[in-house]
């Protein structure tokens, strides 16, 4: 194989109860990108489409990610990435995971697959470190190993994939503000009432409960936050009122994606999904926030391959 | 039906990652009770064997209990309760737990079963509270439900039960010390570090992730206790030695029993579990303080019925 072509989709971390830990793969959003086999050792980015972002791969998220790769795996020939972006940066649906995941998914690909699926998750992980200053793995592993995922911890890396009831989509609204991650992590406590932690760990065991044995009413009752959501929704116009109109026509449940600004809300079926969609358009249509509004179902795997030769 | 004699069965909260959430039934640790339907209305504990507790049904757990459920079910009839205590009060697996459990599923099944098992575990919760003066389910739960149970919430009460791995087995040790539950609670902190919480909620997801994929690695990996354990250990004389030694044994994990002083560990296989809890007890002879100790599978179905008539 010399090259190959990737949908790289983005993702959905924290899902309300799950911050830091839980995160869900998109399959119908996301970007795309091309890795050629070159004979020139290393790792180059050679063109980036749709978003402004460095072309010098120690400081490309991408780039980043394929390194820390290839530092484990010698080779005398390189590797040269073109990406082009559809997921804005900043919109709180993992644009720098679903650079870092295509980017080790697409290597290891040409390599022929030295590395483990899980292997590439921690990879990827560098490539986010490169981005925010903290090495997390919420976005990367559902972007690369489909369906939802639980980070349970660092050391070393564990990553649970759990796969999704076959009848849940994801509503996304998008609205064009820009909420850093830093800021969005600055207006976290540093700690968590107890009270509050025990209804946070209560609802995350019972949120993989529903997803192992497809309970959609369970799934919806554990989708709460009391650790993130009270503080970083201020920094979201129209957060309370989208979430509530996603509730009034039928979600499941709601919540910020990620760290914002992007709302995302699970729902039983695609037509329950547009639904809640449309009506979270029509809270940012009324505001005059421009948005963008995505429905889709659960990726079951993540990266896919589109073209290879 | 006149009568029934139950068996009344012992039970883990916390399971380390699941503070006040998590619990499970052992199958061989528990209390006896008989229950006799009278023409007199109202409940009576006419005999306590094993214990020192009140006789008068407003002060005892299980007759609060009986009282709760039938505050909901009027009858002109009544019942007369038969305590044989077995499981020591004040061990930290559910004494007052299988009292409260046993007085509602036996008169329940008197009754013709009115009621469903997760109404019964709303009833026995407010033995729970007389007891200890708070609302709690965590033991009440498996030891009505069988297996692994999570309680999500209270508001309303949302119980999950999740069968347990078949392989799995329990080894406790009971130093015979006195924790009370009130001292234990007051040694936590009423807030939680958010990298703590984060690694808890971590924790319990893979904690029923494991449950339902049958993965005993998991299981173990996921048993550890950020929250009350650094605190409450203090409280139990030979406590980090005797975990030490159930992990060298071959433990998957263990820690403290709902709010000690005993201790568990989950192990998979009897023979683990044999050897687990004679490591165990081996301590505690070192130390020369008396224990109990316990080996157990875990109970897939709560209180069991001996005998009905």
């Amino acid at each position: 194989m010399k090259s190959i072509k990737l949908f790289c989709p983005a993702t959905v971390a924290n899902l309300s109860c799950g911050f830091d830990v839980l995160g869900l793969c998109l399959d119908n959003v996301g970007d795309e990108m091309i890795i050629h086999k070159t004979n020139e050792p290393g790792v180059r980015i050679t063109k980036i489409v749709g978003a402004d972002l460095p072309l010098e791969a120690e400081k490309n998220v991408a780039g980043v990610a394929a390194l820390s790769m290839l530092s484990q795996w010698q080779t005398d020939f390189g590797f040269d990435i073109e990406i082009h972006k559809k997921i804005k940066a900043g919109s709180g649906i993992g644009s720098s995971a679903a650079s870092a995941a295509g980017a080790v998914f697409g290597i290891n690909e040409l390599l022929g697959k030295p590395f483990e699926p899980k292997d590439l998750v921690w990879f990827a992980g560098w490539g986010e470190h490169a981005a925010s200053g903290s090495y997390h793995a919420d976005n990367v592993a559902p972007a690369l190993l489909g369906g939802f995922t639980l980070v349970r911890g660092y050391n070393p890396l564990d990553v649970i994939k759990i796969d999704s009831p076959p009848d849940l989509f994801v509503a996304v609204i998008h609205p064009q503000i820009e909420v850093k991650t830093a800021e969005a992590r600055a207006v976290l406590k540093k700690e968590v009432p107890l009270k509050a932690a025990i209804a946070q760990w209560g609802n995350v065991g019972g949120l993989v409960a529903g997803l192992y044995t497809h309970d959609y009413e369970l799934i919806g009752r554990c989708l709460h936050d009391g650790v993130a959501e009270p503080y970083r929704k201020a920094l979201i116009p129209g957060f309370d009122e989208t979430k509530k109109t996603a509730m009034a026509h039928g979600a499941l449940g709601a919540g910020i994606s990620g760290s914002g600004p992007s709302i995302f809300a699970l729902c039983k079926g695609l037509s329950t999904a547009e639904k809640v969609a449309d009506a979270m358009s029509d809270i940012y249509e009324t505001i005059g926030l421009p948005y963008h509004r995505h429905v889709s179902p659960v990726n079951p795997d993540g990266v896919k391959i589109l073209e290879q030769q």
